[in-house]
C-alpha cells in the first residue's frame, strides 16, 4: 500500500467550504453553454435555441448502494452515469450536472476524494461539466443527489409509441442484478467468516455491470448519425417489465415481448441458474441495466435489424390487447410492474 | 380532529409509481418555458436567449430539519423556498424546480400529501413549476433534494463586488436562528415532561422565520422596476459573517460592517437576551434568514437609502484591510467564517 493510500484526513479538519474547495479544485468548465459553475448561489447556463432537458436522482446508502462493496470511485462514477442515462433516454446530449452529498463526519477526505475522482472520470468519459452541488452533514447514512442537464433538437419521450412500432433494446439485460446478488452473497460469507476472500473473479462482467455501469452515449450518437428518431424511449433502470409498462401506460398502447429475443449475457444465464432464478426474470425485474429501450417506426426496421447490440424484442399493439410476454413455449404472460417492493428487496 | 386527519394510509399500499402519481396529480405546468414535466426520464425546458441559472440543495432529517417540530407542509414549503432564494440571489427569476424525497416506509400517505401541499403552496406563491423529481426509500432518516432553475438577462454573482461599494441587507437577521433555539428548548421540555404544552405563542415571528421562511421575490422585482443591478449578491443562509466573507473572498476585497446598522427584530433582541447570547452574534452566525445581502455602486446609494426594509450595513474596502465588524464601542473585530462546525451545532 502506498503512502498516499495510508493517509486518513478527517473532513472535520477542513470546514465545509474548505472541503468543497478541496474536492472540486480540479473541475473546470468545458462547454460554451456553461457560463458559471461551482461557487455561487447558482450556476449560470446559456442555451440557444435548443430544448433543455433536466433529470434528477437521489441515492441513499443501504438502498441504492452499499459502502461495504461499492468502492467510492465507482460510486461517484455510477451516481453521475445513472443520470446521464436519463438524458440519453430523452435523445439529448448531457452537458452539465450538479452533484450533492450528505455525509457523516466519519468519512475521511481520502474517501471523498476517491468519490470525486469517480465523478471526474465520468466528466471526462462523457464530456460533461460539474456546475454545482451541496455538501452537508448526515446523522445517519450517506445520500447523493445528482441533477443532470442536456440539450436536444428533438426530444423523445415515453408517451409517443404507436401501434405497429417495433420494440428494441440495446446490450443485454439482467447482468447488473446478478452482479448485486453475487456481491450480497460474498458480503454474507465475509460477515460470517472474514478470513474467506470473496470469489468474484469468474464473473467480472456481472460485477462491473453493477458497480460501474455505462450510459449509452454511443447509441445516442448512432441515432444522430443514422438520422433515426425513436418514437418513444426510456432507459432501463427498474427492469424491462416496469420500463416497457411505463411506455405503454403513457402512450396508451399495449405490447407483446418475445422471451426468446431478450438479450442475455452468458454469465447472466450461468449465474441465474446458480441462484435458481430464471434469467428472464432477472431481465424483466432486475433493473439497473442502463440500456436504452425504444420503439421505432416500421420504416426504420431495416436500419436497426442487423446492428450488433440492438435486439428487436417485441411490438407495440393496441391498448385493448394489454401487455404480454410470450414465453419460449408460446404461452402469453401478462407483464407486471415491479417498483416499490422491488426497491425494498434490491 | 376531522375524519380526513385521522386517515393513515401506509405508503407501501401504493407502490412507488402509484405514490408519485398520487402526490403529483395536482401539479401542472404554467410557464411557456416548461415543455414537459413529471413522468419521463427528464423534464424538457425551452430557454430563448436568456441565461439559465441552476441551484441545488440536499436537506437531511436531524441536520436541516426535525420532524418533531417541523410540520410536513412547512417543510415542503421551506425546502422549495431555500432554493428559490438562491435563484433570486443571482438576480434571476425562478421558473422550475425538481423535488426528490427519500423516506422510510413508516411515513403515511397523509404526511407526504401534507409535504406536497407545502410544495404546491410554494408553486402558487412564487409562480414556479414542479417539473420532476425522484421518490425513493430510505433506511434511516428522510432526505429532500431540490434543484431550482431560473432565467435572467443580467445575472449577479458573488465575485464582482468593487472597493467603494455599499453593503446592503434586506429585512432583519438572526430571527430564524432564535426560532430554532425556542423550538429546541420546547422539544427538550416536552421530552422531559410530555404534559407540558409548548410556550411559543409570544414569539410567533421567530418561529415563523425558522419554520416558514420566505424568499425575497419582492426585492428581485424591485431591482428590476428600479433598474438597479447590484454589483454582487448572495442570500443569507449560513449567517451574515460567513456570507459576506464569501463575497469578499470571491471578489478579492475586504469589508467593514457596522454593528449598529445590522437590522434586528425586537423579538430577536428580547429572546437573544433570554438565551444569554448577543443578538449581533445571532445575526452574524445564525443563518437561515434567506434575506438578500448585496453590494451597490455608490451611484445607486440614493435609490436604496430610504427604502424601508433595506439597511446599509457597511462598505467594501481593499483586500489589504481585511474583513471587520465595528462594534458599538467603536472597536474593529475580524469577521470569522462559520461553516461545518456551525452545521453540527445547529
Amino acid at each position: 500500500m502506498s503512502e498516499k493510500e495510508q493517509t486518513h484526513t478527517p473532513i472535520s479538519n477542513l470546514g465545509e467550504f474548505g472541503l468543497i474547495d478541496q474536492l472540486t479544485r480540479n473541475f473546470s468548465l468545458h462547454h460554451p453553454q456553461s457560463i458559471l459553475g461551482i461557487g455561487d448561489d447558482a450556476a449560470v447556463l446559456d442555451f440557444g435555441q435548443q430544448k433543455t432537458v433536466v433529470s434528477t436522482d437521489l441515492l441513499m446508502e443501504g438502498v441504492h448502494f452499499d459502502l461495504m462493496y461499492s468502492p467510492f470511485k465507482h460510486l461517484g462514477y455510477k451516481a453521475v452515469i445513472v443520470n446521464l442515462s436519463d438524458i440519453y433516454a430523452m435523445n439529448a446530449q448531457p452537458l452539465q450536472f450538479t452533484f450533492s452529498i450528505a455525509i457523516s463526519s466519519k468519512f475521511t477526505l481520502e474517501a471523498l476524494e476517491a468519490l470525486y475522482d469517480g465523478v471526474a472520470t465520468a466528466c471526462k468519459h462523457y464530456g460533461v461539466d460539474l456546475i454545482g452541488g451541496d455538501t452537508s452533514n448526515s446523522l445517519s447514512g450517506m445520500a447523493i443527489s445528482v441533477t443532470a442537464i442536456g440539450i436536444t433538437q428533438n426530444y423523445v419521450c415515453r408517451s409517443t409509441a404507436q401501434v405497429g412500432d417495433y420494440i428494441v433494446v440495446s446490450g443485454d439485460l439482467g447482468a447488473a442484478y446478478l452482479g448485486l446478488q453475487l456481491l450480497e452473497r460474498e458480503k454474507r460469507i465475509f460477515l460470517e467468516n472474514p478470513a474467506i476472500q470473496p470469489a468474484l473473479q469468474e464473473h467480472t462482467y456481472l460485477i462491473e455491470r453493477q458497480l460501474k455501469p455505462e450510459a449509452r452515449r454511443d447509441l445516442y450518437e448512432w441515432f444522430k448519425a443514422q438520422n433515426i428518431t425513436p418514437t418513444a424511449m426510456i432507459d432501463i433502470s427498474d427492469g424491462l417489465s416496469s420500463d416497457i409498462l411505463h411506455i405503454c401506460k403513457q402512450s396508451k398502447v399495449g405490447c407483446v415481448l418475445f422471451e426468446d429475443n431478450i438479450p442475455l449475457h452468458p454469465q447472466t444465464i450461468e449465474v441465474a441458474r446458480q441462484f435458481n432464478i430464471s434469467p428472464t426474470t432477472c431481465a424483466l425485474n432486475g433493473g439497473e441495466d442502463y440500456e436504452l429501450l425504444f420503439c421505432i417506426n416500421p420504416k426504420d426496421l431495416s436500419a436497426v435489424e442487423n446492428v450488433e447490440g440492438l435486439h428487436i424484442i417485441g411490438k407495440i399493439v393496441d391498448a385493448s390487447e394489454d401487455c404480454h410476454l410470450v414465453s419460449r413455449d408460446g404461452r402469453a404472460h401478462k407483464l407486471i410492474a415491479q417498483g416499490w417492493n422491488a426497491l425494498h428487496t434490491k
